[in-house]
């Protein structure tokens, strides 16, 4: 799967994804006026306006972009009706033809790691049967529980041709309290990072693995270190734009083909219409304006590479 | 809500929770094919299956225990139909006066983590309107990324009265890879430990906080030193029975008046008419056996006690 996102990279010469994690404040006032009107201001009626805004961001990039990360927790907030939304979102996404990224941050043990990879990224067997939960291309997972917890992904992974991205330094500011601390001389995400190498060694697809990484994009000395460590393993980057990462910090993320590295900006992209920058787009014409900064975004990192 | 723990437990006098942790292959046939019958070999036939299982164990065990800890990938294996039998358990047990603990192991930051922490323990606004989505009173939670990653369910739970147990040091076998390495002379966990204690001085709830801590029951001396540096912290241990922990790793644990834990367990309970000791149970009276598996863990932990 990893080789599929590069391919879709070379492509697109886009090394982004699209953070499709909406919150009802994001959303046009027409939208969120029209799902309310059809379901109430209930829980469907929320997932309506998201999956709306959601298909029109959609519609207006697809052509542009490899990939979308959809952020759960902002769908699963709703409850099953959000998760509902989720699910449509994916499943839309890949009939466009997009690689889709599922962050979910699970992590957990042995059948219960498995269970998470086989609702998200396998098959769950029922009966004679075989069924997609949530049928997403790649989920970023949660290291903390070690090997026990991510090795299920990685053999689910290796029998469905999927991939994940682990946790290894984060982009928030608390983010060091545990990932920076010393161990044997050397911070925490590094030894995550080598442990990262270990699993992903096991899931080469091309010159990556379908084991990446999830690396902050606001500490670019670290991203540099990191990548030498890490040299078959494609990088996860959140933080661009709205978190305070700029496309300078990022070009210690890429080898030599402006490979090996995805840049994610959600609020930056779906919430365009409301920046000084595209404000003459106006609300109804959100998703022109989410066009406007992905390709905005895309020359910014081109600029770099 | 710790409070409200504590006070069933006493209660009870069974400081345990029951893991509904279903896997297909622990529900009896009769209830499979009950529920294919009606659903085929469909997700939402294996989720009437589950929820069948569920609230059979549930009936027959609810007037023992004070609290449940239904493993949320167990369903979220099913997808959304999957979810919505973990939804339909949890406001289950909830009707029959059971604490739910939900095992989400959820973890990112700001306003990702609110959004979780809204959906499992909060309300989620809509319009004029205020919703629950999962209407759980605990939740498992992930550390790796710091305050940022916890504070937003400590600021729910404060709202509304509810908890969460973060990871401190689980009950797997590689838990060691990271949790164990030393930083500054001590384990990782520790350092978790201590940033629980900070994280819990904001919820405190009689004698204990509403923010408690996920220990594993495999590790005696850990949980000693854990209970000695964490006084007003509950301990969430899992590992009990099935995963290899027994009653006497679990006595330093307690507080002097027994409380200050809930044990785990899931398989020996729930899959109890599988094992030989309770055999004679038979599995159409499953939920008998599961009846005499709690009896029998209350009567074991209440022998260290």
């Amino acid at each position: 799967m990893i080789q599929k996102l590069m391919q879709k990279i070379a492509e697109t010469k886009a090394p982004i994804c699209v953070g499709l994690d909406p919150m009802l404040s994001y959303i046009p006032e027409h939208i969120l006026k029209a799902a309310f009107e059809q379901y109430g201001e209930t829980p469907e009626g929320a997932a309506e306006a998201v999956w709306q805004y959601n298909k029109a961001i959609v519609d207006a990039v697809c052509d542009l972009i490899p990939s979308v990360k959809p952020q759960i927790a902002m769908y699963e907030q709703f409850g099953i009706h959000g998760l509902i939304a989720y699910e449509k979102t994916v499943n839309y996404c890949k009939e466009k033809g997009l690689i889709v990224i599922g962050d979910i941050k699970r992590g957990d043990i042995g059948s219960t790691s498995t269970a998470y990879a086989i609702g998200h990224l396998g098959e769950v067997k029922i009966g004679s049967k075989a069924y997609r939960g949530f049928d997403t291309d790649f989920v970023t997972v949660n290291p903390y529980l070690g090997t026990d917890g991510v090795k299920p992904f990685v053999d689910v992974c290796n029998e469905y041709d999927r991939g994940i991205f682990v946790l290894v330094k984060t982009s928030n500011p608390s983010s060091g309290e545990f990932q920076d601390r010393l161990i044997d001389g050397r911070p925490l995400y590094e030894h995550v990072a080598e442990k990262v190498n270990e699993w992903g060694a096991a899931s080469m697809d091309g010159d990556y693995s379908n084991v990446g990484a999830v690396v902050g994009a606001t500490y670019p000395e670290m991203i540099r270190d990191l990548r030498k460590m890490m040299p078959k393993i494609c990088f996860l980057v959140p933080g661009y734009g709205a978190q305070g990462g700029t496309a300078e910090d990022l070009k210690y993320c890429f080898d030599k083909d402006g490979l090996g590295a995805v840049v994610n900006s959600s609020r930056g992209i779906i919430t365009a219409y409301k920046k000084e920058q595209y404000a003459s787009f106006g609300p109804e014409h959100f998703a022109d304006a989410s066009r406007q900064a992905v390709i905005d975004m895309i020359s910014d990192i081109q600029g770099v590479l």
